[in-house]
């Protein structure tokens, strides 16, 4: 199968079930792998350099993003995270899809500088839903709660320009879901238009 | 789930397999229908009228027409076939998904009249493998072989501006396209907007 793989970026708010989903997806089809990100935090215990993340130095991770090897970039409690292009085209090019679990803002770079990518928003079926998984986690103070179902609910206003939402309300089904939206997009004319070419074939 | 279903029209060259194809989507997905046509033809043996075609005179056949009760119709061989409308948009409302297998002709009335309705066109990965197709029938002359290769040509050419291409390489592979093909269309932010509405649930 010479058909190139597809950038798939997969964005949710939190408690959407977003990482079980996404891993019910690797777990069903090799064609499809995950975009491993470059991070100069330090490797928790049992990561592993090149699967977890490529743990980096800082002045590393800065000349990354000054030789425009990163698809995008971004800061969060004083460490940098970022996904580096290469891998990420050498695995299209050689057929595989790419699945990103990134933030809005780290999707929104990638849509830019990568227009085919495709944007899928993960929501449970009920919002209802993500106040019951925050509350089930029994972590998190009421003020904690209402501040990530506020940013929950900015994010899903913001989603509206993505191309998919997928419903999990059973992380199987949404899986299902994810992996008819890649399948799909290779089928669409503007990918196989080559196909319909009768002049070569023919003897 | 409240979902609506989706029109699919499927497309393709004589000697693509179609047929095939559409019957192992049928059977692997329930809530796949197929559009049963009217026809002025008579039933051959063992034909059931509501289930092969619904079987109608030629002044029925007319009054249909006149009352806009078809999708789309068309003549062949003296006999009219046409799609009706009504069985049509009660299962689409049901959340059944409609397949068609019609002539390209037909194709075009369908999208004109229903502009949400998906386009599928099916075809061979190797173009010369609808020559080996129809050649191992064994039943057409040369003359006859050659004017269904130019007529497969001919639908190739102009299938450019449908929405997807299916590759019948191997009946399960293109059936699982199809059944993939419907369910990314019900994922469309178009179609699911309203569960980015997080306004009613969060109390």
């Amino acid at each position: 199968m010479s058909e190139r793989g597809k950038l798939i970026v997969i964005c949710g708010p939190s408690g959407a079930g977003k990482s079980t989903v996404i891993s019910r997806v690797m777990q069903t089809d090799p064609s499809i792998v995950f975009s491993v990100s470059a991070t100069t935090r330090a490797p928790r215990e049992g990561e592993r350099d090149g699967v977890n993340y490529f743990f980096v130095s800082h002045p590393k991770f800065q000349s990354m993003i000054h030789n425009g090897e990163l698809l995008e970039h971004a800061e969060y409690v004083g460490n940098c995270y970022g996904t580096p292009k290469a891998p990420v085209l050498d695995s299209i090019e050689k057929g595989k899809s790419v699945v990103f679990d990134i933030e809005v803002q780290g999707a929104a770079q990638i849509k830019a500088r990568c227009p085919e990518a495709i944007l899928i928003f993960i929501v449970p079926s009920d919002f209802s839903q993500i106040e019951k998984r925050l509350r089930g986690r029994g972590t998190d103070s009421e003020e904690k709660i209402q501040g990530r179902l506020e940013q929950a609910r900015r994010e899903c206003a913001r989603a509206k320009n993505y191309d998919y939402v997928v419903l999990n309300d059973d992380p199987d089904r949404a899986a299902e879901e994810i992996r008819s939206i890649i399948l799909a997009e290779k089928c669409k004319m503007a990918n196989r238009k080559h196909y319909l070419n009768t002049e070569v074939s023919v003897s």
